[in-house]
């Protein structure tokens, strides 16, 4: 059957699924590209080309993303200190825009009508990618073949696919399927579903895989240090083995290798998704970890107090809200993000650390030109700064509306 | 001299500080009596008691606080997450509620119309003893003496104090000085001056005194389940040994000694006092800092998303704030520790945990009366609970106002 | 045709788009009971009992509900100075619980295993009632024809409903139907669509129901005396006449009449749905407006600052979000309405206000229990309460932050 | 006595106070330079620079401040709707910042060691002058009279000052002092203290300077546009007499005359003073009232929803409290001033207004550019834009969660 409605972009991973949406939707009448993001994750791309290319896609894109969703969305998070719900670090939700933006730009070169992917119906991603696309490209028609009837009622379960993939000749790696998904990139690993599932399972060791376990991790602690340049980190150095790294891409894939060696990173939490429902996660996030014990730190040597308490307890959660919700290219994405960089103009300095069996640990923190903190003023037995007879006036005054308070019990 | 400036309650720790002070007072001519708090810390009491009334005191209180202290602040601190700056469980902060509020009720009922403390003129501790002081008896008198000038200049150093020590025969123990200051309790102990001053300097191996150091902890990891009932925590289990309590101080206590042979709790911060200030503190709080992985991890599974959202936006920063800057008894303080409880009536379920070189490390949760997980509706196989179809308009419906936005660029 | 798939109750108006969809709900096979709440709209009940009955319901409610709309909707949302987008005094909000609920009440106790209403499917209505009704009764299932395509797709203007009223029976009042709609209660009308929907048309001076034209107002202002306590009206005297109301729900509905006589509560606005929409609304809010303005002034004599500030940044917008979109019966909705009173145990005295051609003056206020204002303290003239050498401490410990910043300029 | 302590600039209003503490500051051995700032007030500014001159003043500057008050303070407070505690649009605070400014440049121009006001020891302007004095020169030394012991003993009330000036040959004003005093800039004008203190006591008719009484304003409404660009006034239409004002300056100054013939902008409050206590001020804001409503209205129809009420919670009470606070100059206040034009990007358009005996009414908006808003879309009878079946899907989907939560009550 010749392409009759229109040429679909599809967002193809080489596996089981988007290998048979990429048929399903020829199938439909469609012209189908396909398009592979790297984004960091662990991926034979070229094999996967072939098999895009071997099943019918007209074309196929794989694009280097690694340098933006680096430099644009991870750092930014970092300087934001952004976290969802008080533990992840939004490792999926990072790699989202960087990815849709990129497939919007290829769908309108093309003349593609359509995107499509692969996401479930009930999941956040869903979400994430057609948010950013209608935002993007608001004349963009998304077919979402997991909410679409004709295609989530013939394929129920994994045999379904595994006998489509059979009749349609499509090569499917004999790797027996893990009991859980993934989703990888750069930045970090999620898995759920399948055992995981029940909140009570312990997952088993065998499961992660960007870390190496905690406990066999080595004995001897690793020592770091990182310098952070209005808020983004600048330089890394490995005070055992002189490593220096600089280039804000490969610095972050270095503090991958560390992390990785040494257990950081992995968490394991029940989650609200988006879409209302509650759903289980396990999460390895390496260098992001490091990052965030040493940016918390350097902020407060070199933070002002007010701007701190601000950012905190507005545009942190503000943004990870954003982030999660698939919301970056929105009109509070857009005017959130551009109030980051205005609170990290001072952000500046060295964090010294000690990577151990899991643990960042923070050793000490200086900052050559910045001066919010006064060894003298601060300390205990000098009376520089100020004379102790001011607390007493603040003291006073903080006091004039809770002496009347009493009156009133 | 008799005392003829009327009664003074000094809270007394039994060290060189207040114990000049205390002979200092009896010298302006003040009736002294002498105050301690048992609030956790290692302390010989019985000997601070006999120095006191060898030094002069008229009379010697000593009271038991640890059981209040954990009940009414710590406790309602776990539920709300309570944290400073991203990382500080407020140890110091939690134990001046309950310090200073016995010593008004004592102030009171003997008649004092004067109340004293050891606090110098350039930290958060006096502004907490004081505005909890005014708050629950405004018409007291603070003599804070570390303020006065009188004090102050003569007492210019730790060697003006021997020397007055020696002059009024107030003995003094033979220890060296630590080259920095600790105040503990049940919940934490803080190190800070001295040395540490230069936020460079990495604490000495020697001064960490609550936990073990993570590199010398045992190599076995070390499991144990959390019970909470309405966010409190209500039973632990150890279940290598199967130690199990139940008694809400004991509890507390028992965390506290897992914690500490596991070397979990150390932190190494700059902080910024509310007195405008940086400082630099180091912390280890052992249990406090199990019981708040254990109470984050169970939210995750049994509370809403909008009601965590707002308690962690609003209710928590709010509470840390007022706890720092020594506001509890206030209206706010008040205010806002009323409206906590309402937060956590689904907070019933149990975390499984394990501890290890520093870390606590979460393994599973469940919930024998709390629902909102849904397994099959989680499920990314299972269609439980709705239509992929209803997320499609969910999205829909999301969009209308980021098409709208781009149509504006 | 018997009716074979079960009961549905009604929210029925009377009107002609209810009693079309009561006609067609029979003809898909539905038993239909009609159900009208009085939420204090100008309505005949008993024209449309009778109407109701005419067309096929089986059985029809009619419920007082305007106590209940008062005491437990409108006078916590005037304790909280509930207000969404800062102007609109969320009238139509605020009564859709009162009415979902009872709706709910009505449907257990009568078997019905389906709910219906007459709302759009663009609007904030539809949202309203339906989570309402999930969350008293989540197995209830609800019937929207505005959103079922047979439904709508038959009846695509108000000729369709004339000549299917017609066909059937459906006697129609032969008045011409106003270019808008209209919602209308106790606390407010609304008005929207229509000529109404260009944002630069001027409302036509006859479209203003509830109030006077304030150029037609009298030309003597009108004094009157609000009394509060804890944070709720409890008694309005009237200067001139010297009538006095303390019931609540009379209080209320006196208020309406002094504020309609005076111009009080008309605003015109462009708003945000809930649904992403933004729409133009027309309301009229007269004793609503005369309680917000008294109880914000009665909030600053007797509120304290920082439990005002944090219900005015958290509270307020918490709650006036969840009433907007429809979340009251919700865990935040909850939570969040159980901590409103908590908020007003101080606010008890009198407001004295002067209305005059559409405005609400303050005149002076006073309380007899309320102590925090003190006269001699606020003072300029007499140094009641602390010396002003506490201002200096005060400023002096205020600006330590801010001198190291400068430094680093 | 030649001045021999260094230069003083004395901010200095040709009034009783500042005169006496002009020649009482030259008593104490300074020498005086004067400085009045011009944002506003009327004032006979030739003739106090005269009597400054006469009384021993070495300098007098004499600074227009106007144009950088409105464009640099009034319009982003405009822009983010700036208001505190619900009402006081802030008019004192607003020029607080510019005052400062130029008194330290001129200060450091003149090498003047200090400056010096005349405000109280209890009010909130004594913290805005001063924290504005210690960011912009952190070695800048603040004589503060009225809170220095020698001067506030000496001069305990008006007949002590007068005395003084008799003693002293400053010449002195024969009109009798008002029961109250004032504040006047450009922007608005206080009353307060003296008999205002009570505050169940009406303001006298002949108090209120700026405004004609509403009771007096013309019987005919006056009609006007308004047109926004990113936030800031832009132009100001009067449709009655085709008035059209366009200079940032002269359309305040216009707005100004417009509202005070109509009589709006009065409003009479109790606040909380920063320094914790409650004071009763009334205040008249002419042309700042209309631009409020104005700015609040356009936004409705040209701010998308998320970005404004990101604004409304976080941007705008936090700006707000800044300016109340006197910390303009600050880390925060930079930081949270750079934010608000990020908001206002899509701010344009024009409001008509109907000022009419103290209200200002919206009759309609209009923006020929931002088009978030689509009558069709939002249109109650057409279908535009989205399917209704959209709808369902989001409102289930919203449900899910509050499902579970009621199968947990």
């Amino acid at each position: 059957m010749a392409p009759t409605k229109g040429k679909v972009l599809l967002a193809y991973s080489g596996g089981l699924d988007t290998s048979c949406i990429l048929v399903w939707l020829l199938e439909q009448g469609y012209e189908v590209l396909a398009y592979m993001a790297n984004v960091g994750q662990e991926e034979d791309f070229a094999a996967a080309e072939q098999k895009a290319l071997a099943i019918g896609a007209s074309k196929v894109y794989i694009e280097d993303l690694r340098r933006e969703f680096v430099e644009e969305l991870i750092y930014p998070a970092v300087q934001a200190n952004a976290i969802y719900e008080g533990v992840y670090l939004l490792g999926t939700s990072l790699a989202r825009p960087v990815i849709a933006r990129r497939q919007i730009e290829i769908a309108q070169q093309e003349g593609c009508t359509h995107v499509s992917h692969g996401c479930t119906g009930k999941g956040n991603d869903q979400v994430r990618f057609e948010l950013a696309y209608y935002a993007l490209e608001p004349s963009i028609q998304v077919i979402a073949p997991w909410r679409v009837p004709e295609f989530f009622n013939r394929f129920q379960g994994r045999n379904d696919l595994l006998a489509y993939a059979a009749e349609k000749n499509i090569p499917v790696v004999q790797t027996a399927a893990k009991p859980w998904s993934t989703d990888e990139n750069l930045f970090h690993i999620s898995y759920e579903a399948g055992i995981l599932e029940d909140p009570n399972v312990t997952p088993p060791k065998d499961m992660w895989k960007l870390t190496v376990d905690p406990e066999e991790a080595p004995n001897t602690p690793e020592r770091i240090h990182i310098t952070f340049t209005e808020g983004r980190p600048t330089k890394v150095e490995n005070i055992s083995d002189k490593t220096v790294v600089t280039d804000p891409l490969e610095l972050f894939i270095y503090l991958n290798t560390l992390a990785r060696r040494n257990g950081i990173g992995r968490i394991d939490i029940v989650e609200n998704r988006f879409i209302g429902i509650k759903s289980r996660g396990c999460y390895e996030t390496p260098g992001g970890t490091i990052l965030r014990v040493a940016h918390l730190d350097i902020e407060g040597l070199v933070l002002d107090r007010e701007v701190r308490q601000y950012r905190d307890e507005h545009l942190t959660p503000a943004l990870s809200k954003i982030l999660y919700n698939g919301l970056y290219f929105s009109p509070e994405g857009s005017f959130i993000t551009s109030s980051i960089a205005g609170s990290q103009k001072s952000v500046n300095g060295v964090v010294r650390l000690k990577l151990y069996k899991g643990s960042v640990i923070v050793e000490g923190r200086y900052s050559e030109t910045e001066k919010l903190y006064d060894m003298e003023e601060s300390s205990m037995d000098v009376h520089g700064g100020f004379s102790p007879l001011d607390s007493e006036g603040f003291i006073k005054i903080q006091s004039i509306r809770l002496k009347k308070w009493k009156g009133q019990q």
